[in-house]
């Protein structure tokens, strides 16, 4: 008799579930266009009526299921399974959804961030497969991290651990929305180097193909970079150096042995890869940085929901 | 029936050994200075007679020992029990301590690393009692680190986790021996409030009663705050903020609950803890700064010896 789970990743624009047996398989999946007109209310009857596609799809009943587990953008709260406020769900501020989802299901269910998730599942099943340590980063509008540690995920005394977009690279840096400076987030998302590309192109007129326009976007830049652009290649050699001194820093607290990268500013391949890996050669401990990999996250949509079973399996 | 086990520290100056129950009792301890000139053959040798020494002192037999837990300077391999090459113990180099231990004495020995084992030790019995998720601090000469998450020592891939020292607070700021620029040790450890203070004497000849000289140290500086001195009081103001930013990046990636410092630099009590705590009020994410709480170390020389019976308890 196989152990079944449900997996569930809640986002502002779509909500995907996965029917996933104990050992990783994904038996049935289902996607649908989070209705955020339809308020709270609306999306969490999708969230549910998502879960009892995947069950029906996968041929087993809901009563079967020995958990779910759900992947939520933060801040949650993981202990008592509450999205707190995630800023792409204005509609959502301080739901239960661990006990609206035990109401109706009568299933045990666990919450966590959804960055924290897509670690897991990696480390499941992806990038991350065979380390017991392992980073998962997510370069978006942000940047977003989960970690495992020693086999287990990292999650801290009220779920607020792998927050590695907030670790200072620069304490005289620009000031950050989370209240603190010069984090690692300002600089190596996709918004940071679209912002500090035109801060260059303001200040030193560079030889560039690229114009200053407000539709430039850290994909214009890899375009331009991509097709020979001297001025768009070093900014990503720049924003690939930055990221990998913040990574030095939580490799020196969390001595990872495989890093993997995701989000859409991974899509740049070696353009961000190279220099990360050669910034953490340079500053990294002796007797670690000869030894950390860095690689491209390989499970896409599915590592939240693996994360997400994964979650339910272990707590 | 009570389980029984020995906690060794050995240091470049001290063997400090401690025979404790299982419930945290220590029961005997036994402190010699390092006989350095004795060579590897003699620490090693004072080791073991320190070893006797605790048991028989507490009426046990070393037959009885569920195991020996030691913390040694780093690095080391935690997972082989290697003892790899301390600057403070020039003789010892790839010494294979485990297996010496487990060859005299027939019972499971366990290594690591010292700092671990103080924030294992503070994290059971003393200042992160009641604390899962606990980071460990000593400001000495540079800036050692261990941590708790989830109840478990955080170990890593190959036992370099919680390098405090090595985080990065400024990426332009001077080169570290460790490789890697702008670490925190270069700033808030002892030597860096002694580095600091001179480059600030030397460049803006302020009115104090320091008097630049190659005797200054931590402690000429804080007798000179605690007497009232201002800019002896607005280094240690500078230091404290600079440890809590960096105290910010840690807190960031492990979500700890409570940190705990210790060292030389400890004893300066609010000159220190004040400013550390202001930053991280300022710098810390919202919903994790307001619970965050730094405090004293508790135990002493003690910590070392608990954790590293606690940890043999738990390996």
């Amino acid at each position: 008799m196989n152990k079944w789970y449900v997996g569930v990743d809640l986002g502002g624009t779509n909500i995907v579930s996965g029917l996933i047996r104990e050992d990783g398989e994904v038996a049935a999946r289902d996607k649908r266009p989070t209705r955020q007109e339809a308020g709270l209310e609306g999306s969490i009857r999708q969230m549910k009526d998502s879960v009892r596609a995947v069950v029906e799809r996968g041929g087993v009943s809901i009563h079967e299921l020995a958990g779910i587990g759900i992947g939520s953008p933060g801040p949650i709260d993981p202990f008592e399974g509450i999205v707190i406020a995630p800023e792409n769900l204005p509609a959502w501020r301080d739901v239960p959804l661990k006990r609206i989802f035990e109401d109706e299901f009568g299933i045990r269910t666990i919450l966590d961030n959804d960055a924290n998730m897509a670690a897991l599942g990696e480390q499941w099943k992806g990038a991350g497969k065979n380390a017991a340590d392992f980073l998962c980063v997510t370069l978006g509008t942000g940047i977003g991290g989960g970690a495992v540690c020693g086999g287990k995920l990292l999650k801290g005394f009220n779920g607020n651990a792998a927050e590695i977009g907030h670790i200072t690279i620069d304490h005289n840096g620009p000031q950050c929305p989370c209240g603190n400076r010069g984090c690692l987030e300002l600089y190596a998302s996709a918004t940071g180097i679209v912002r500090w590309t035109k801060v260059r192109m303001a200040i030193e007129s560079p030889e560039t193909a690229l114009t200053e326009s407000p539709d430039m976007t850290a994909r214009t830049i890899f375009e331009a970079a991509r097709d020979g652009d001297n001025f768009a290649r070093e900014m990503f050699d720049r924003t690939g150096t930055l990221l990998g001194i913040g990574l030095v820093s939580a490799i020196n607290m969390l001595n990872v042995e495989v890093i993997a990268i995701g989000g859409g500013m991974a899509d740049a391949g070696d353009l961000i890869f190279e220099p990360v890996q050669r910034t953490i050669l340079e500053r990294g401990l002796p007797g670690v940085r000869e030894k950390v990999r860095v690689v491209p996250v390989e499970l896409g949509e599915d590592a939240a929901l693996l994360g997400a079973a994964k979650n339910a399996m272990e707590t």
